[in-house]
């Protein structure tokens, strides 16, 4: 018997992968979270049956996450996750050295528990002395925290379920109350093939409210569309005006110095979207 | 009734699409076609269970076979398309006006038949009197012209069936002889998350033949992993040493003057593979 996964990524387009073996399939207080052994991607972290992270093809979007911020703010020291329970966006943060504490706020614990258990590759610096881990709402955190942050990133689910608040004008607000002076803030922000007006929304929103706005795209083949973007809000400093020679050499798959300012080379269609 | 179309991508991964009305199904003397209406992409041409092209991401495909290698080469006056009978990449490069004659020849007059009449925004180039198509083998055309176009564009099926020849050294030493002494060919060479191997075996093979060989690549959702590659050979002039500032609009949806250097800047896992 074959056993395969479909997602819907739309009510009329989805991808689908062999199952190898079912590893976790619970509903937790926020949402329905299974683990399956994929043979194509391996390991897979569902979430209401959207494929958050494979073994495969994690590096992507957690190196794109973590790393344009972080150099493009010159010392980052304090760094917030919001949401990222499995760990993919700690692991990459904790490799500069400069960061002395990385907060990770995911709502819900069973993300982290079944990451730690199921997904050790992701999930290995949770334990990090330089990590603290709050099993809390991201979104009272940010309410709750003035002035304390160097950069925020938002790895959030999709702008249904739990994540909603997280895709609201107020919670840019509350980040950029939340970041120092020259904070950076960075979220991932859907793809424009299929959320074309998320985009454009996000984008007048945190326009609204940072000086310097930049979007970036990275490919991530289970992510729908395959071409990921993110929302990058700064205070002071721009992506685009790092001098990519003096970024220096960490250990990735995806980044490079040089991708630094091409990711925020847009298709004319995405940057049609922003400008 | 609900009818869905599913390409396997890899024997245990795919995609799958709504489909609103089969258009045609056909074994022509060459491969299995067939056009189907689908409603996240809109109509698709299918060879071999493996999809060719979108009404709604043709777009990227076509432009990013076509424009690179016609604004590296400062003055391509004949410009040879291997296979795409579809239309698409004849459509873009009739876009460039010092274009004096597009040569297309697809072994499968069958294609060219059905994609002008189920595909007309994308064949609609094909009765330009500035186009000479030749239902013809690929193959035997660049063997039997010597020294004759500026630029060559290889838009092939996968490497299996009858477009197999068309990813073997034989052909690109074909290719090179078949080139003015300036002239660049370019061709698609599939996808870095399930094609490793061809790439690299074609970046061997190539940079054995030609002095400049460059990849780059481009976001296409319904191709496997979203991100495709392109590999350019060049006798003369190089791709990224283009004057983007100098490179006059056009009208295009994907393809930027920016982007015209930014598309070869490669993840670091895809860099790694053609160094």
């Amino acid at each position: 018997m074959e056993l395969w996964f479909t997602e819907k990524q739309t009510p009329v387009f989805g991808i689908t992968a062999k199952i190898r073996e079912t590893l976790v399939t619970e509903k937790t207080d926020f949402q329905d979270l299974a683990i399956i052994d994929t043979e194509e991607f391996g390991r897979m972290l569902v979430l209401d049956g959207m494929v958050m992270t494979t073994v495969k093809d994690e590096f992507v979007y957690h190196e794109m996450v973590a790393h344009p911020a972080l150099f493009t703010h010159p010392n980052p020291k304090h760094v917030l996750v919001v949401g990222g329970g499995d760990g993919g966006v700690i692991r990459e943060i904790i490799k500069h050295q400069g960061v002395e504490k990385a907060v990770l706020v995911d709502i819900d614990g069973k993300v982290i528990e079944y990451s730690k258990k199921y997904l050790p590759e992701i999930a290995c610096e949770l334990d990090n002395p330089r990590v603290e881990v709050q099993v809390n709402d991201g979104y009272m955190h940010i309410i709750e925290n003035k002035d304390k942050y160097d950069v925020i990133m938002v790895d959030s689910t999709e702008p249904v379920g739990p994540a909603a608040p997280l895709f609201e004008r107020g919670f840019y607000q509350g980040i950029y109350e939340a970041l120092k002076d020259d904070g950076i803030f960075v979220a991932q922000t859907d793809n424009p093939w299929f959320k074309a007006d998320l985009i454009q929304q996000v984008n007048r929103d945190v326009k609204e409210i940072f000086p310097i706005v930049r979007v970036y795209g990275a490919n991530i083949p289970t992510y729908p569309s395959g071409l990921w973007t993110f929302t990058m809000g700064s205070k002071k400093y721009d992506p685009l005006e790092v001098d990519e020679k003096q970024i220096p050499e960490i250990d990735t798959k995806y980044y490079t110095p040089k991708l630094h300012k091409a990711a925020f080379v847009l298709p004319k269609f995405v940057e049609d979207l922003v400008k």
